[in-house]
């Protein structure tokens, strides 16, 4: 995303000397005003009031407005599950690429919603997913791979699927009609029900903190010259509710189960929420993160720009 | 569901002179165990618990444990918007229905989730949905009217659409292979979120308050005889997150963008969760609830058992 921050900072988008406030706050919450700052450092400041509050109480929320992009969701639900409790992590945005069932246009962003919780023997559970059936990262693949869009991942203005990936690629970035189908897909697969998770996203992360409906702004910025992305938190102790080591014990037993379920095919085993971004993760300490050329020679460009040594190892 | 109920009954399932206590309690939140009642007026019980905690602290949750059916998920959490709070509800289930994205056999039951928040123009906003991407109901409804499943509903144990209504039926009922698809419906539409969900679902209404998760009890009851089924509650108050009103008047301007959007045919406009519903309540409201004939007789047979007079009105 560094590219995409970098041109959000030269439009006057981000406040690089913002003043983080708490704006209010119960042994149970807290509101963090960003004072439109990029979202990563309050975030984790968020999470970690919810946390606390969580371990003293045992359920903690935190909410942030005047945000922006705060990376991926998971990151902060999966700091809770490290400190043996149940995260959660969502935030709203500033793109309009999800119709509603239904709609001609789109009116959501992807709203991902991050969900994490402490096993002893397993790896934690980590669900991390835009409530769109695909994001806009899987449809960019295919199109870097001239590869086709599988029906029902994005329809035009008619509420036909796209199948070319360059025109899909047009529905999401220049055009308003059309846009990804929420999670469902199709309303014959009840796609009201990703339609709804992303209004629920929206609730929280939106209405409940003070954050701006994109769908309301037409994505359009605010008088501070911001987009006002809100963010919510919340976090949930199993000691308030289970003997220590319950929980831990039982997901344990779940996640067993899950793993162990006869799979349809044998050389695809069931996996559990979390399972293949820890294989990637293992595979790239090994082997190191793959860069695409165009973003190290963007990366260069920010160094250079900031005075910043290039430090980048492509070893 | 009084069938069902009434069959629970007579299996000994049920404990109807339960003993229903507040086992674990904090200032924003409690752990019930329900003793093997039915899960209705205990859920009513744990809502109101979780709503008074929101009420005094910002945010309050309930869980309740050796449970039984609750009946619909929305009724809780609508229960919290009518006092002007955001609620959520959410429950496991014994049944082994849901097979995870890549599963030969079913795991979950269909987990369901609901989401109320409170409007001020605007009727609550309600999102009550199975994880899975249609609820047994709906398979039913289509044997009942001669209709094919379509594509996706539900899977045989080598992964193919089952579209024969009776054959789809014989996979819920009576085989442990195959079963409903979790929201998503297929792998290339993102199955694994919905499956994600249901695995949330176990986490908050089993594994936290200590309820069974099927999948390891394989729908068995316990040595007491028990489903040990488990719900999750929570409510939070927007008053103390926002200025007085703010919040309501910001979800109303959400519901009127989302109502306002442009549909794809201008015959089916662009609906909110609980739309629906809501139009469903109100037709019958003036024309009755049809019952189908079965229902009547077996709502017959069980008041003639309890010696109870038959007052249903077929008006």
């Amino acid at each position: 995303m560094m590219l995409r921050y970098y041109e959000l900072l030269h439009d006057g988008v981000l406040n690089m000397t913002p003043e983080i406030k708490v704006v209010r706050e119960t042994p149970v919450m807290a509101l963090i005003d960003a004072d439109g700052s990029l979202g990563h450092a309050v975030s984790v400041r968020a999470m970690d009031l919810a946390i606390t509050k969580a371990r003293e109480m045992g359920i903690g929320g935190a909410g942030v407005r005047d945000s922006n992009h705060f990376g991926a969701a998971g990151v902060y639900a999966l700091r809770a599950a490290r400190t043996g409790l149940i995260g959660l992590s969502t935030t709203n945005a500033w793109t309009r690429t999800v119709a509603p069932t239904r709609a001609r246009i789109g009116v959501f962003g992807t709203n991902p919603v991050a969900i994490a919780a402490p096993a002893r023997r397993n790896r934690p559970f980590v669900l991390d997913m835009a409530t769109s059936t695909v994001s806009v990262g899987k449809v960019n693949v295919r199109w870097l791979n001239d590869q086709p869009i599988p029906e029902g991942w994005i329809l035009d203005e008619e509420g036909g699927s796209i199948s070319d990936a360059a025109r899909a690629r047009e529905y999401i970035y220049k055009r308003e009609e059309g846009g990804l189908t929420p999670l469902g897909g199709t309303a014959g697969l009840s796609s009201y029900k990703g339609y709804g998770l992303a209004a629920l996203v929206e609730i929280l992360a939106g209405t409940l903190v003070g954050g701006t409906f994109t769908g309301i702004s037409r994505g359009e910025r605010n008088e501070k010259g911001r987009f006002n992305i809100g963010h919510f938190f919340m976090a949930i102790d199993p000691g308030a509710f289970r003997e220590s080591g319950a929980f831990e014990a039982d997901l344990d037993e779940m996640i067993d189960v899950l793993h162990g379920t006869e799979p349809v095919d044998p050389s695809e085993p069931v996996l559990v929420a979390g399972d293949p971004e820890w294989a990637h993760m293992a595979e790239r300490e090994v082997n190191g993160i793959p860069i695409p050329e165009r973003l190290v020679e963007g990366l260069r460009v920010i160094a250079e720009d900031c005075g910043a040594e290039f430090v980048l190892d492509q070893g």
